[in-house]
């Protein structure tokens, strides 16, 4: 549903309609944005080897001081289709360019959905038409695109924020997708951030870089990259004023730091089969990359994801896991508290209420676990989901 | 049960019982394992940060050519112990050098079972010593020794081997422990193989990190790495004849590492909650250790896992995880099959009989996964277990 306290980024236009890529009639597909001054923007994208048509046609493009928007296609994401591929990706764009009175280079391109299939570009070429004579400014224009780029979710990720940089009011518009996978259909995260700043592509790049450092890359659901993976962060200089540098740079990186958290938080709080959100944070690390290693190893370990679907305050598989992620700490340095309870406190296992803490985990959906290694400026925050029956019923559906 | 076939190693006796660790009654938890000529060792162990007062213990002890034994108990894994570990750990090789009557280093000691608690001594020290009045070289003695290293085992891995190398039988004895790990139990993984050979420790030490990179390190249950991981090769000499070394020497290896494979494969295929072995050979890479990454990587992906649990062929999850692996290769050098049917042929995916290939993960036990990634020289043979239903119960339970 949209809401009318949503802040829209000046000089952004959005659609979101079905073209008929999924078989669900209820279901929209076809997501467009557009800006209307030209935009400068960011991109990054999966790490994987494999990489879709789409990724690899954004990838080329940005950063750029002169894109004008993206077109988004959900049900089908373009990946494992070779050369055809390709040419269905740069058509998406040139499509919208068409439609828009634009260059074909000046669009990005991504897609999400059924890999190893081709684009039915027989209703998508008629869908980025009819999508673009539809765009506006307003909520619920915003809310169908945010409709039209979900496969697996459950909700629409939205999230806005206005902020006063040297004297003039910024507004941040973000939208993203969901991170799990279901069946053949590679749920992808997909992430837009678009705002009406006026900033350099190049420093817009580096700073997106350390953004999804601390946002994106800072949850998991399963370990499970896509193919797909994208994050575009514009900048379209709508809100007036100056080239952002200095300070004021700092400021916008930090409210674009604040969107790209929430969207992040919501993805793993969306994430399938999910009855907890499991808050890991650490401490006194080496260096932030030192934390994340040990967060993103915890995060990513089955026990320590069962344990807390079975409410067992198990410090021995979180503390275990802490201690094969590759960084190097003193055993007498670890210390880790779930919720409030110390559990482990320098090296030393201590006595706990363990059903108390059992009862911490049974009544709360989100669940913190905080961890400090020593006494370095490392740190860390990460997201991730507990492992139960449904994520097995989900994805164990025989779905081929 | 222990089996009459069984090769036992000259020269050595063997030692399991109930000292009284464990709280069931029915479960022997001390097992003592003594060379009588000294004999060569070489060690592997885990590789986590924070490792067990045994491991600490006995890591400064090989490589060695004058060992006598080593003491292990299960039930308590004398893990995150401080100090008092150490001293406990040490404690049970004087203890058994003295019932032995050899010196304290020339003894080495595992420990495996619940941690962050003190050992009972008050019942290992009587236990090491009943032990050593009870050594003999009897296949009943080793399947004794087999169940007492057990923890959440179904059964015992025995594995034994004799091969005439340089004109005389030299024979080996394999016997190990499960990779799984339950509530605060850390069921790790233990592995010894005791040999008659003539091997200098300085050749035996490399030789068994070989050995264990393409056996043990290529199994995976859940991608937890305990605190205990142990390995030890022992080489007493006793078949007579000179120092192996070269064709001989190579002989050697490849039948240690036939033994250590299938010690590997049984811990694998008695993973908590498994209902399906799964084999991922991966062929192509540029070198075994790309090839071992993304084998690794297919065999750690939940999704993966969830697919065969699932019988559902999947082909999108194994390329995907392939493509994450952090493995150069290119997209159109990746075929994949699974049994024997080809999903994925060089970048591309095709068209299949969907029922036909779920039925063969349906239908069996074994499930293999092949894939190609280039003409590189690299490969890999990697097991590891699916995911279901079973696997969240038994490791979800309230269990402190």
């Amino acid at each position: 549903m949209s809401n009318p306290t949503w802040i829209l980024a000046r000089g952004y236009r959005f659609a979101g309609l079905r073209c008929g890529i999924r078989t669900d009639p209820h279901r929209k597909d076809l997501a467009l944005v557009v800006s209307d001054p030209p935009a400068a923007v960011a991109g990054v994208f999966t790490t994987v080897q494999i990489t879709a048509a789409p990724v690899q046609v954004s990838r080329q493009r940005v950063p750029t001081n002169s894109a004008r928007g993206v077109v988004v296609c959900s049900g089908n994401a373009n990946a494992c289709t070779g050369e055809r591929g390709l040419e269905d990706a740069r058509r998406m764009t040139a499509v919208a360019a068409e439609s828009l009175g634009c260059r074909a280079e000046e669009m990005l391109v991504c897609s999400t959905g059924i890999i190893g299939r081709p684009l039915p570009m027989q209703v998508i070429e008629p869908g980025i038409r009819q999508a673009a004579t539809q765009l506006r400014s307003a909520p619920d224009a915003l809310d169908d695109a945010a409709h039209a780029i979900l496969t697996t979710d459950t909700k629409i990720k939205v999230m806005t924020r206005a902020v006063t940089i040297a004297d003039r009011e910024v507004r941040v518009s973000g939208m993203a997708k969901g991170a799990a996978m279901i069946g053949p259909n590679m749920a992808t995260m997909l992430a837009f951030v678009f705002t009406d700043a006026r900033v350099d592509a190049q420093e817009l790049q580096p700073l997106l870089r350390r953004v999804a450092n601390r946002s994106f890359n800072c949850i998991s659901v399963e370990g499970h990259t896509s193919t797909n993976d994208t994050l575009l962060l514009f900048a379209n200089g709508a809100s007036g004023g100056e080239l952002l540098t200095g300070a004021a740079l700092e400021q916008y990186e930090a409210t674009v730091a604040n969107v790209c958290d929430d969207l992040a938080r919501a993805i793993a709080d969306d994430a399938e089969g999910i009855t907890h959100l499991i808050t890991i944070r650490v401490d006194g690390a080496s260096s932030d990359t030192d934390a994340r290693r040990i967060a993103k190893t915890i995060a990513e370990s089955a026990l320590v994801k069962t344990a807390v679907f079975g409410a067992d305050p198990n410090w021995g598989r979180i503390v275990s896991a802490a201690g094969y992620a590759g960084v190097r700490f003193q055993e007498q340095d670890l210390s880790l508290w779930l919720g409030e309870t110390l559990l482990y406190d320098h090296g030393t296992p201590l006595p706990f209420n363990a059903p108390a803490v059992s009862a911490y985990l049974k009544q709360n959906r989100d669940v913190d676990m905080r961890l400090t290694v020593g006494g370095g400026p490392g740190q860390c925050r990460f997201w991730t989901c507990d492992l139960g029956y449904e994520y097995i019923r989900l994805n164990a559906e025989y779905t081929t």
